[in-house]
């Protein structure tokens, strides 16, 4: 075992503070990486205050890690030290099941195992998240960074917020001429705009607050709707082939559900703590439409992600702040003020 | 103009009663069709008694007919008199929309014309359904019927009944291999067993009532599964590749979307008076699940369907009723008390 810091919560109404654990030694499919910058989730909050009520304390949130190989064990091919590296949610999955040989460990069937609160099915064994100086994985868990070095830390989101908004446009075949939704302009929202933009779609981005405008016209949006105006809303009726809505509060489905054309399908990609008002069923049936939920992405999706990525020039936009200032952080995204994501400098952990 | 006899409702409290109207000459590309039976949908009823709100008096429902074809317009080239024929759910679309355009006339983009109650998205124009003597419409939307002539009545409700369950499974591509759920064991339920059966499907049948197992199982369920019963649904978890869901009534969906695998896609045909429990966000998105809807289906794919029943020897279940019994039939239908579809004899009416 060797020593590892990091910031922790030990429970559900605590901050978070500065923790010191043990990591393994790397086994022999193992890497070991040295933690340089961890983008900040919402589900890092959600799981320090036990909001989904199966967190194991402590908890050392963050999946969303970028670093650089600092040790390999002796069966590792496809990283050497020194080289970057990526950790996502994933670390690890039973590579057995259906899910798992498709690639999709994502939804592997036993419960992949969380880079922070172990196994997302439950159980009793904890495992540590990026908010530390180091983390050991198994080499097929662990992604290759291919941006410029100096993007390091706006690569970080890419590993949570950027597939979780990648794999379902991928999966539904966004591509040149598509028109895509993309509802909610945060973390999540801000990714896929980029995303669906580099993919070759027409994006109209749906927000609540009118003051977005100029940002999603920036990051590549061609429309912004205020959802709040039913004219507008109106305006786009039965336009869209896709949506992607990245808004997990409560809110009415079906105004943005009306803005599919015939087959058009919604995607959910993020869980409200109490439910969704009912959708239509009427709203569906007439134009076939679909309503879906998507989880992240699985291991080699992700790395054909980073490449997009890379291919295209996409990072996050990205606030830097230091480790203490992170339950400050919690604070500000709880009001949506951050543009985008927030991801905390490692190398502050030892200062 | 030429007289017609039917039946119809004069208001939403009113049982229905013999009434007297006209039908337009066939017209150039018009048929006129001698209706021998037609089918009693749960659709018929909402519409009879405004449960819908949109209801046109006189209403004069009925939109599952087959008949004989006794007059046609000059410029018809598909039928000639003394053909069998059928018309179903659509009389008229608009023909130029994309859906019209890609033969899904069921999801025209300005409303199809329903064969009773005029347009599907309101207007002032009422059209006369199938209960009655007959009916004159636009080659067109008229269907050829294959099946053997003493098969006849048990035809009329492939026209709604079998469409609205043909068509999904076509959509979603069930086939050989496929394990398909199907809700309910009603007119579109039993319908919708003896298709995907036919269409090589391994079919597990979920309903409320133990006592409909041993009918399920000799329509082609190969499972049936109590939905009441919560160690039942436990065994199915994560079974299934597609749902047809054919329950109007307001129920829990989330104990269904959960026996379907990754990418299963549970489809709604009934909609409900008041909303469903909202679904499970959750639920949706770690196994990438869909919840879709579909709404009968387009002239093409009617007759298609007609021609695969036809093949596999699939009619309706049913009993045939007189004309004058209909408002019983309304009240038998309204507990469930019919296997499983009420077709009136159009002979009755003269009589």
């Amino acid at each position: 075992m060797s020593a590892a810091h990091g910031y922790a919560a030990q429970s559900a109404d605590q901050p978070l503070t500065a923790f010191a654990f043990e990591r393994r030694e790397p086994g022999p499919h193992d890497v070991r990486i040295e933690i340089l910058y961890c983008g900040v989730c919402h589900s890092d909050l959600h799981t320090a205050r036990n909001e989904w009520h199966n967190t194991l304390y402590p908890s050392v949130p963050g999946h969303e890690i970028v670093g650089r190989v600092s040790a390999i064990g002796n069966a590792v091919k496809g990283f050497k030290v020194g080289d970057l590296a990526g950790i996502g949610c994933i670390v690890d999955s039973c590579r057995e099941c259906a899910s798992c040989r498709a690639g999709d460990e994502q939804y592997c069937e036993t419960g992949f195992t969380g880079t922070y609160n172990g196994s997302i099915f439950g159980g009793t064994e904890n495992t540590y998240g990026g908010y530390s100086d180091q983390i050991v994985v198994d080499e097929k868990y662990v992604l290759h960074i291919t941006h410029d070095e100096d993007q390091l830390a706006a690569v970080a989101p890419l590993l949570c917020a950027g597939i979780t908004t990648y794999s379902p446009l991928a999966h539904w075949k966004v591509g040149p001429g598509s028109k895509v939704g993309v509802v909610g302009l945060g973390g999540l929202g801000h990714m896929a705009v980029k995303i669906a933009k580099a993919m070759g779609a027409y994006v109209v981005l749906f927000t609540t607050s009118e003051n977005k405008r100029e940002d999603a016209l920036r990051l590549g949006a061609s429309e912004v709707v205020v959802s709040r105006d039913p004219d507008q809303m109106a305006a786009q009726a039965a336009k869209l082939d896709f949506i992607i809505n990245t808004v997990a509060a409560p809110h009415d489905l079906d105004a943005l559900l009306n803005t599919l054309a015939r087959d058009g399908t919604m995607v959910l990609v993020g869980a409200p703590a109490t439910p969704h008002p009912s959708p239509n069923v009427f709203g569906l049936m007439l134009k076939r439409r679909s309503l879906a939920g998507s989880a992240i992405g699985g291991i080699r999706e992700t790395q054909e992600m980073l490449e997009f990525c890379a291919r295209h020039g996409i990072v996050s936009d990205i606030e830097m702040i230091r480790m203490d200032a992170i339950n400050d952080a919690y604070e500000r995204m709880l009001k949506g003020d951050v543009k985008y994501r927030f991801v905390i400098d490692m190398a502050t952990l030892k200062a």
